[in-house]
């Protein structure tokens, strides 16, 4: 289970067997998106399976989460979502109405993300040979003007602004299962950023260096791969980071670290220090953006790792998410 | 599971539930691709979930499938395959080296085709949910020059071309499983129509009219769903269809039409009558098209419908596939 969890079992799975044989020339970065070269047009293009369980959960579903996803990973990639392609994999048995709730919601999200979905597939298999269904998408979309992210372009000094609080998807999920005697007034974060990263770009796109949005293996995993592929060293003030009381509190109950909580509706940018506070002011006048924050900077030390301050100054190195205490959460 | 099985059912789950909530301008005929306009530049894109069972058969395995079935469904839009995405989903405790051989297919197929995986997807789920592992491939191309291909350009007199003879895979498939106490000398036909596609387009291009790979449903489906879509009528030859004896035997013995069996690398094209025996021989040219024939040609009666004459002048209404014979063949 842990190679699904996106942490370091998933990265050594992709960079030890999937990239070595698939990729006849293995991209330098693994980021959330590719990009194809043609005809004098670029092209961004993205996959993700979605195999999360529960099916249905406060504040989304899998068919929500299937289209927001991939056009977060259009959106951090630095491209505008222009179509996605659905494609189903369904137990034999499933009831109508599940099927047609997660076509509708589906639906909704692209309609209300304005991009269309242009094609699917469908398959059945036997009863007892998937968890009711599985979804994977695909999306396709074309790079913004004037942007040039990767870890290559992030800088000593760097600011990193993190888009809202963390962990609610993470944590919502894991409560929507039933098997933890613990309750609270929590929703998955799922949505599209695209509006927010379009303010962003609009702003001072020349300005950003990086973007991802923290999902599997939450904002310490997604900090760690930055670190490793910059070289650089990533400083996080603990108490600036937004997490709300009930994911804190539920985090502490369990033993879990709020920065290893998966999350569907945040991103991270890393941008110029110079123009750090206009692009919060930027997402905090943008619908979605109010609770954004400055979380750290990049400096040159700890190389290729990623050090949380506290409030009252105490240090720690945040590792990548091993092992998976969240199963599908996405 | 007849809903998997690209019949009938299939037909009634995408005209009835997909199109309508997905498709915001339902495609008046759903091919097996779809082209985005934009930039002054036109793409095909397609999407293929594949969960045959077992994964790998005499001739072929899932990960070869998944490649070759993608590249497959833009040729015969008329696309030159460009660039694919994979996504697995799968099972917890699957082997190492199951994992291993399949990615090693995908490498290998993808290029044999000369097309680069671009980017991919893992999901890992608990042992139970899912049959080892599901494969979704997506698939951009762009489209050949010179081609108008569809059901609205079919004309009476047209001719019917299949690439070669039928059935090989879904039998392939029937007989790897086992359940049956049978055995016959056969393979898979999977391979990438592609190259047999384009020596078409080079040829008469301005000729071709329609194409289509008859997988799930097999030929007689596919030639089912054109009738429809062009309100014309199909003559099919039977005596002209080629069919090994192997298949045709397995046939025989299991009470199954060939004209039902799912092929994975074979196409159909309808062509000009003028052009119909130039592109014949150019088949016969190219690698891989020695067997095709001539099968049948556009009338105008029976309308919507598909007819087979036999060698005896005996004919009979070939209905396109109700149920589902052979489940999870691709």
């Amino acid at each position: 289970m842990a190679h699904g969890a996106g942490g370091k079992a998933t990265r050594r799975l992709i960079d030890g067997l999937f990239a070595p044989l698939l990729y006849e020339s293995i991209p330098r970065h693994l980021g959330d998106a590719a990009f194809l070269e043609g005809n004098g047009r670029s092209l961004a293009v993205t996959t993700d399976g979605f195999v999360v369980t529960p099916l249905s959960f406060p504040g989304g579903s899998i068919g929500e989460l299937a289209i927001n996803g991939t056009i977060n990973d259009l959106a951090v990639s630095g491209a505008r979502p222009g179509a996605i392609l659905a494609s189903f994999v369904l137990e034999a048995g499933l009831r109508t109405e599940i099927l047609e709730a997660e076509v509708r919601a589906m639906a909704t999200a692209a309609k209300k993300a304005g991009v269309p979905i242009v094609g699917g597939d469908t398959k059945v298999v036997e009863h007892g040979k998937a968890d009711q269904m599985y979804i994977t998408t695909t999306g396709i979309g074309s790079p913004l003007p004037g942007l040039t992210l990767g870890p290559e372009a992030v800088r000593i000094g760097d600011r990193i602004i993190l888009s809202g609080p963390i962990g609610d998807h993470g944590i919502t999920i894991l409560l929507a299962r039933g098997e933890l005697d613990l309750e609270a007034a929590i929703c998955s974060d799922t949505r599209s950023v695209y509006p927010l990263v379009e303010a962003l770009a609009n702003a001072e796109g020349a300005d950003l260096h990086w973007m991802r949005d923290p999902t599997r293996g939450g904002v310490a995993t997604t900090l760690n791969e930055l670190a490793i592929d910059c070289r650089l060293g990533i400083h996080l003030s603990e108490e600036e980071i937004p997490v709300r009381d009930q994911v804190r509190g539920a985090c502490e109950l369990l033993g879990l670290d709020p920065l290893h909580i998966a999350n569907e509706g945040q991103f991270m940018a890393v941008v110029d220090a110079s123009s750090a506070d206009r692009m919060l002011a930027v997402l905090h006048e943008t619908p979605g953006g109010e609770e954004a924050q400055i979380i750290g900077e990049i400096r040159d030390e700890p190389a290729g790792a990623v050090l949380a301050v506290s409030g009252y100054g105490g240090t720690r190195i945040v590792d990548m998410l091993v092992g998976d205490p969240l199963p599908r959460i996405c």
